[in-house]
């Protein structure tokens, strides 16, 4: 079955902290690529097996709006959502979030692709997802 | 003389590409991150020098929009040009681009804070820029 | 109190591993980073304070030796043990399993020096580690 | 022809320094791997491909001296040479420079293994290298 959401919690690390003792802005996007791929995941679905079945996906748009700094060691929830799923594209909506604060809140549109970086249908199996 | 706009040359590297061989899509932040501090010291300014001065930047938007997947080993030229500057804020606009196929477009807008992340205005010498 | 010996368990996360889908051999020094860091924690200092007083450490020598490959989502234990502490110098030796299995053991010589990188004596408050 | 030493140049990138301002040290790790692909590639052999034939190279050992630190933006020169090959292994070892200065030196020995991560005999094409 596949869900539409999902939330898992990631602690900052010390190297990922810039000179101010801050996440650095560009790791946001590695910890929503973590958040895509346990959201399919938590659908049952594998995304190292994908690609060795040659599904990849790529990312076509990416954009994030840095609310709050997060610091090493803080525990942060990051929610991940599907927004829209189209025959060959999803968007995913993710909040990341310190307790109650928001710390960054993105978008991005990934597009199925084959091994050759052709776009391609996106498998059956994995759509079209449910709410939890 | 603070220049609005400025062109450097990137190589792709091997621990930068996915499991595609396509530079990875998070990447593209440090790179313009790269392209950001360059046009900086073009302009005669050195940005380690500035956080030993208690002058920070920090990002509060970023947006990528991926066209075509760049390759280890490949020469990218980025260019950085700065689309607007208030007070305490700059707009970037990065044009990324092998020969003339454009791999990626971007924008970032960065605020001016102090060591404790409080905002504040950018200091005399780094402004008015001027087209170069 | 300082302690001699301290241990951590990690997670592998995805933008770790290369393209086999193994953590990538670089890595582990930054696990190791880890531990030194949270055994520094666990008797009570912490690392970004000491940076900011002036106290830093830099790495004189590491080796690793590399025994079972590890793989995304697998939960590690790290164990850093302080095998060795001069004035100015101390030793750590790292084992990092997954269950009872050995992934990979290492060691680092780590000097603390000043803000301008000359070598300091550690400070009073940092040593002598007691076993727990 | 299959060569046993080549060198690269590689600049020191605004990402990969600490606090300090100096290459972080679980750096110097991929500048080396940097190094053997390059020296592959000197050789007339693309390592990108030979991962699609299905042939790998698991690093078994990695050992690094600092001896000076690189900074933000400073040219390094990396000499990379095979030291010892035998059927199944290869040993090189590093000197990383900055002009005269030597930055770091290391070694490593990396592993030929297949798909499943097996070790697997080295393919006749890639050996036996000879002087340059």
């Amino acid at each position: 079955m596949n869900l539409t959401e999902h939330t898992i919690t990631i602690q900052v690390r010390y190297p990922e902290v810039d000179a101010m003792g801050y996440l650095h802005h560009g790791r946001f996007l590695q910890y929503f690529e973590m958040g895509r791929i346990e959201l399919l995941r938590a659908s049952g679905h594998n995304y190292a097996q994908l690609e060795q079945d040659g599904v990849f996906f790529v990312v076509a748009k990416a954009q994030v709006n840095y609310k709050s700094p997060a610091r090493y060691d803080e525990q942060l929830t990051l929610r991940t959502h599907i927004t829209r799923q189209t025959a060959v594209r999803i968007d995913h909506a993710y909040e990341l979030r310190r307790g109650e604060v928001l710390v960054a809140e993105g978008s991005t549109t990934i597009a199925c692709v084959n091994r050759q970086g052709q776009v391609m249908e996106i498998p059956q199996r994995l759509g079209k997802p449910v709410s939890p």
